[in-house]
């Protein structure tokens, strides 16, 4: 079993995607993160979803989720609207974290290391330094688990 | 929209849970983690899917994922044999965590409140103490990404 048989597309996200379509794109394709390439589609970052929450919700919000219980219902249903106008460039960590990065020919085995060492439910598989795909955790374990 | 129109049923995971059991249950169920419960039900950790292969990836292969690459494939496809005997208390992070729990009527901007300040995937929902489910971030953006 071999990284080009577990892979999964993955939409092109680059740092001036907005985050409504990489929050859509979470949503839709049912993904951990997403990988953010540059124009030539060579990887730069991994954007996990938890990082476009960041982003979206107020500060005093996440010091305190309890003084989230004041928004009403209505608003609070609403709350992606607030980014509306940022891109995934904004959502990116500060520091640039070591990136999942592997081939086409990587093993059930190089993979799972990959994601323990860098604690990302996702690698990028590169082909020539470009994105081709990605394997998901959940993809891994399907495969792995003795049956 | 509230936590109890988002939730998903959990399995009980407990601390004497085996690894195999945990990665067998993260795979079957898509889920981005596990809350592990005492003998109460009540939650105790967040086991998330990385940290199982954590402990079940040799350290010499995690320091450098390259040295997987000299294990041959057919034992690559085998590495979760390794933890057999291991229970899911030897994964648990060694720092307790702050847990991602909230109760049935959190609005989507307590959850994703919560979700970005612990960074994680998965939200714990309890009623009176005790797990009654759990909230994942697709669930949440499905529902808070505007149509």
């Amino acid at each position: 079993m071999r990284a080009r048989d577990l892979i999964t597309d993955l939409p092109a996200v680059t740092p001036d995607t907005s985050i409504a379509a990489a929050a859509r794109l979470l949503a839709q394709q049912r993904l951990p993160g997403l990988i953010v390439v540059d124009e030539r589609g060579r990887p730069v970052s991994v954007l996990p979803g938890t990082q476009v929450l960041r982003l979206a919700v107020p500060d005093y919000c996440q010091e305190d989720p309890a003084l989230a219980r004041v928004v009403d219902e209505e608003h609070a249903d609403r709350f992606l609207r607030s980014v509306a106008d940022r891109t995934v460039r904004d959502a990116l960590p500060p520091r640039p974290r070591e990136l999942p990065l592997t081939d086409p020919d990587a093993t059930l085995l190089e993979m799972a290391a990959l994601m323990a060492r860098t604690r990302s439910p996702l690698v990028a598989v590169v082909d020539d330094g470009v994105l081709i795909g990605a394997v998901t955790l959940q993809a891994l374990l399907e495969r792995a688990v003795p049956a």
